[in-house]
């Protein structure tokens, strides 16, 4: 069993945290911090984890984090920049659910996050999280930048067309919607239940911190920057990422089989699940689970590509995405704990 | 007062019609006809009419529709054909908001309707119902073809962009989004409450009916066919459509200020309401009322134009769009018993 | 033309009175207050109330509401008893819609509201202004106290069994369910999106200030005080307040016909609906309208007398009956300007 | 391995207990049929099942039931009471998650389902399947009627007041709320999304088909008739159920420690959770597993008693619930394989 620790436990990262590491096999609970509930059980802040966890929240500074072998942070951006380098020092792997360590380029960062970077250096050794695409360089990490629930949907959506170089890339298009959770466990007006139920609409149009994160992941493996319009949009349901992306086929590629170059990307990736041509996917067929299933279409036949990818933005989007790269980083089957079935309806 | 029939008016858009035409100060209800609920009184089935609604739904085949000034057809796909001629020929003016005389190519609506047109001389006298473009017509027509929910969010979207002539139309990109009683009122399992609610989909993204509806719209504004791709979404919540909409800007108009050209091209419209420059229009600011509301961007300063549109499908999408139509037809004030203040939260 | 003043125009009291208001034909709405939004136009923060409302929040200490005829005070508790004497004796009419005058046991009031209260002696002048009850002294009256949501549904419900002496008043249930509009707009993680959504739980079950309101009003009917269990829910719903309530009826009473004694009881009352026996009202049925629809059953013929009241919380429950009472203070019809048809679906 | 047979497994008891099952450590699910969907995928009418069933429905007469160790009926009501026989015959045994077998009194039963009994001498056998009350019985039964939604949830609050004889039962009140899913998954009106969601509103109030179910269970308990008033609501989530429960201390009992009388009756129940003193139990805290959660309270010291129950309809109320009784049948542990986490948010 190893031991586990994890700061910050009170928003829905970390409530999801702790519903799948409860029930990991490998996994003991030793700690989760949490300045403002120190002291407070768990479960009496989340009555859904009676039974399954037995722990207080701990103040930070007596948390004794270095004990853990594995250390998640479920904090809002800014905080593990500032505690990782000791962890990963004495010996604690990372895995940072925040931002703070995607973005390669520090002024990039930087300038989307209105800080300045408290630890550099660590950022160019962090591994970007995605399994689908790094899983090599995950299983030798020492500190891992989970990706956002965003930019895994997107990423992956993507992926195949821009590894085969089927498509003109300075042009796509990200359409994206999320349930609310994705805002977080944080008393604000604009995601009260009044004010986001029964309604729709975008947000961040002139720029979203996702943008830098998925340009540079598809960058990365055009081998040149991309040019992307990323236009995120609140839709009133709890959890679930439903990303439609656009793209134009290069016109030398017309009759590449989108479904067969789908369906070789992602055939040995458990987590990706490519449906049937002529599918739609809905989100609430990820629900509580850690799968991303996508459709490809080319409507009319036409030059247009169309991607539709769902994850639950609290697993595959964040959590369950975590243990995933927990599990590479220990030796662990890939998918040991995170083999929920979806909760439909 | 005038007398006015509904033929349909189980559904979501009769009961909608009946709400404003209930309250419209030149408008006497006189019939509304429903096969299946023939003898029922109206504020039975929709309680929310009680003391508004005196009728019962009548046989059709006993509805004095001729006796009427205007009727509204508020009838699946495939009525109103067979029966607009004969109240047409009878003096009586016809709103269908079905999409019988939506498309002018027969063999094109043919297609995407599955069946032989009964009617095709009146789809060609028919005026498409969208007071923004052809009010004129409207004025003069016996015979209107109300536009689609989609179609109307859609073409105020696009056209400010398309008539300026600023943007490529050969690759316009309309990803729309719609609540679930845009799928009306009948029993089916994929529109049940457990189905659509915390679940977000897309549909239709081979080929649907509003796709050319809208092509045709914006051909004619073009003066050449457009290219168009149309993703429509189901979201759990009851009414509204947002239209989020992506077209390039051709290079030598890379300098157009677009705000001002979308401010200029509505400002006597007043049932479109340009939002002030980095505005998201949110569905719930529109609900219950007959505004579509429209912000206009440029992410990033790019080539990329992102529109932004709402509508209440059951008012601006078909009920009130219809009673505007009729307010124009009559020669009453455009917003007669249609300014409804939205019903926000 | 009357001069109306709002005082804290915020929250969902606020827009919900500015939406009625902006309608209706005898008000000139003056000035609306906010501290905190000084300076905002009202429709920037509401998008709903563009073209209707053109003033912008003033600061409290700028505002000259002496000049109104009129004043509302949407305020949180605690704001109005501390600024209506001063408009009071300036012959300023006051409508508080916060619950500073509600209680005439100022003691009690003080032990459920947790502070001392400002003004005992308006609490003993202001007037209850529940129109079914006590329309005579509300013409007349100078402040009114408007009804809180639940204790709008509660009363009308068990009004016409209290006032016939035909039910048990010792132990009365009144289990409520009330959409999250109720909670107001303020910023609290309890009404986030994620928390009420997708879910349902009671809550003040030890005690809920609605309790000694509910009671003093039913207890001045009964002529005693009456016993009373109450227990308030959470639904995930925006707006509407559905009261199931429970009576017993006396045992040389049982042969009473509860339909025609509800029918008869609010023959008169425009906006109580008393709907056919064997009825099931729901809340979207007055949705965005001042009605309050109520079915009165006797399962299985027993004694056990089952009322089912359904209202919106923010019309009935709130704005929809301040504006009534508005109309009855000063002369007018009192349906003027709050005849909406409810919005279904 | 044991071999498991559903019959009717496209609602969404059936997609439920599929969910369940594929993953129980001692199933192995042979056959599931389905009239209407016969020889479609599993997975293709339910895409959450993707890798987790690799079954087809198949026709109920080709099904071969008689080769499983036990089957499941996960069908409308009438449709087990004709089959359960030759299975019990052939030494298969039976869960039947239909209300066939509940009700020993067979002319009440053809009373409330309105059909004739087809299999009499098997109700008087069936074990009614509620292994907190009788799962002795349970361990030994060849066939079980596993109990509806509302009757679970209402037994369990209500059963430690009975057992421990402290309440009055003539007059219990059961008002009780489901999410949709409870309806089923039927193509019907009422449960439409644009019906049932942003509303709230009761059903069955003259009587419902659970109340004669409870109220055996309940008189069982009792040791003579109950008298109960039970009124079911609809609220707009998908699962969950909350039963709010009153009843009344006997005069010479109000010293009883109901918290402890709770505590103390469940204290071996896996499945049956008694909250904290002064909590509100919410159904998401259950939300996807088998608890019931339940709170007591007693407002302001008086004599009603206020118990708060909540479970999911189709967990603990339907397949979970199933599984439990199998695995008790089987001689497995007793929450093998329904050992999930509840998914909050």
């Amino acid at each position: 069993m190893i031991k586990v620790g994890i700061v910050g436990g009170t928003g829905y990262t970390g409530v999801e945290l702790l519903r799948i590491l409860a029930q990991h096999p490998e996994v003991s609970l030793k700690v989760i911090t949490s300045r403002q509930e120190a002291g407070l059980a768990v479960d009496e802040l989340f009555p859904s984890l009676r039974k399954y966890v037995s722990l207080k929240f701990v103040n930070p500074e007596k948390a004794k984090l270095d004990k853990c072998d594995i250390v998640f942070f479920a904090t809002p951006n800014g905080v593990a920049m500032r505690q990782a380098r000791e962890l990963v020092d004495a010996g604690v792997k990372v895995i940072d659910l925040s931002a703070d360590f995607r973005i390669k380029d520090i002024s990039e960062w930087e300038k989307w996050y209105g800080m300045s970077h408290a630890c550099p250096e660590l950022v160019s050794e962090a591994v970007y999280g995605l399994p689908e695409v790094n899983r090599k360089q995950i299983k030798k990490a020492r500190i891992i930048a989970n990706p956002g629930c965003y930019p895994t949907a997107v990423q992956l959506g993507f992926l195949p067309l821009i590894e085969a170089k089927v498509i003109d890339t300075n042009s796509l298009i990200a359409d994206t919607k999320s349930g609310v959770s994705g805002a977080g466990r944080k008393a604000e007006v604009h995601t009260l239940f009044p004010e986001a139920a029964d309604n729709f609409k975008s947000y961040g149009v002139p720029g979203h911190r996702h943008l830098p994160e998925i340009r540079q992941g598809l960058s990365n493996v055009a081998g040149k920057l991309v040019g992307l319009t990323f236009v995120p949009h609140l839709t009133p349901m709890v959890r679930g990422i439903h990303a439609t992306l656009y793209a134009k086929l290069m016109s030398t590629k017309t009759k590449v089989d989108l479904q067969t170059l789908f369906e070789e990307r992602y055939k040995n990736e458990h987590f990706v699940d490519v449906l049937p041509a002529g599918s739609h996917p809905e989100t609430r067929s990820v629900r509580g689970s850690n799968y991303c299933r996508i459709a490809v279409h080319r409507p009319q036949g036409g030059q247009t590509v169309v991607v539709l990818a769902v994850t639950d933005n609290l697993v595959k989007g964040a959590a369950g995405q975590a243990v995933q790269n927990m599990n590479l980083m220990l030796g662990f089957s890939e998918t040991l704990g995170i083999e929920h079935v979806p909760i439909l309806p």
